[in-house]
């Protein structure tokens, strides 16, 4: 039982294990898809190819990924020394532990690096894991698709597990801080009282009958919650009308 | 005004566009992708190659979603007849919308099918969506994802960004209908220019040094969700002003 551990330390204990891969492509994709999220752990069992200069090209810039590959002949070796596996199948399956659906899964097996690595393990793009290699992972685990079709590509399905992995890990939140001033009421009111003289001004607004239209330019403005910058230059924009129309 | 979908309608209302994809493989990739998670709406925008044998291929069994695609010369014939269009970005991104992170947006963007077609709109592999592009989308998203490497692959990023819809069209609750129409993207340019013709014609904006006053104009716009209606009476004030300008 370990301490807590930072999203970047989690996530180097998630390792990705491909069973038989028959497509250098989709290994060197994986290896891409690992990156972004920060998982860097590549295990291959028994691929058809490998090292291959397909697989290279589309690691793109996450060769380091395919250049530190365990490549080994069975899943055990694969998994040694990972604390929980969990086997990645389409959603029937006949005579097999009850699958979680990823997003479920994702905070237990993030959780479970705490003890040790933990494994996401995908079979062959054809056949998918086999009965003996499933019975190897503790946990069966399914990315929700439609049914009426096939299944997530190799490296597309490594790339929403490890996206997952990342949500649960928070590991690259968006928090942007705000970037400009937001208008004060003051702001606001000006522009209120400019933009009612410019439409009074063009005869669009008739002030006897004014209708709801300020009420409407109101209720629109405040969902924009616009900056104060905004504001400055809707203000020259009406000044220049009114100019232009001989106020 | 829309009634409630089910997830299954909602998702048939999601759009995927792929602005200016320099690989076929990629863009049968993204196919099969949105095939997988139940989304058949494809459109790509001047493709450097398009059909393409490399581009069946990838998309396996969603040639279909191929067959059907439309291509187009501009992002704004794309998005056409949508009531919501989000550009994905990587994160940081100089003067533009706040970025969401795609699980933040994932269910505002289902609930907007409730009233039209929703557009998730994807950059060229190396150069990303330009600023232009950007400009016509309502919504910034970013997908998460370790700062210290490059961005997804192309079909990598649509298939987490179709996934994340699926996901919440799963959870897809009971809402109230909604008692108005949101404005279209055509509604929307057609508002920009008709702005943009008055502000010139006032003098507020020099055509040959217009810097980025349109820009900010589309971005405040975007935070307001404008109603059809409202964009109406808009452009009602608009030509008002223009007439009385002596246009």
């Amino acid at each position: 039982m370990a301490a807590d551990l930072s999203a970047a330390a989690a996530l180097a204990r998630v390792r990705v294990v491909l069973a038989r891969p028959s497509h250098p492509g989709n290994v060197g994709a994986a290896a891409r898809a690992m990156r972004t999220m920060g998982i860097a752990d590549l295990r291959l069992v028994a691929p058809r190819r490998f090292p291959d200069a397909e697989a290279t090209a589309l690691a793109a810039g996450a060769v380091d990924v395919l250049d530190r590959a365990v490549v080994s002949d069975s899943l055990d070796l694969a998994l040694a020394g990972t604390v929980l596996a969990a086997g990645f199948t389409a959603r029937d399956r006949e005579l097999s532990h009850p699958a979680l659906a990823l997003r479920e899964a994702a905070p237990g097996l993030l959780d479970a690096t705490r003890d040790g690595p933990v494994a996401l393990v995908f079979g062959n793009e054809t056949s998918g894991l086999s009965n003996d290699e499933l019975g190897r992972c503790r946990l069966r685990v399914t990315i929700p698709s439609d049914p009426g079709y096939g299944s997530l590509n190799l490296a597309a399905a490594v790339q929403v597990a490890c996206y997952e992995l990342a949500c649960a890990a928070a590991a690259f939140a968006v928090h942007e801080p705000r970037a400009y001033e937001v208008a004060t009421a003051e702001d606001l009111e000006a522009l209120f009282a400019h933009w009612q003289e410019a439409m009074e001004a063009s005869g669009y607004l008739d002030p006897a009958r004014p209708g709801r239209l300020m009420e409407r330019l109101r209720r629109m403005l405040a969902r924009a919650v616009p900056e104060r910058s905004e504001v400055k230059a809707l203000r020259g924009m009406l000044e220049a009308f009114l100019r232009r129309m001989g106020r």
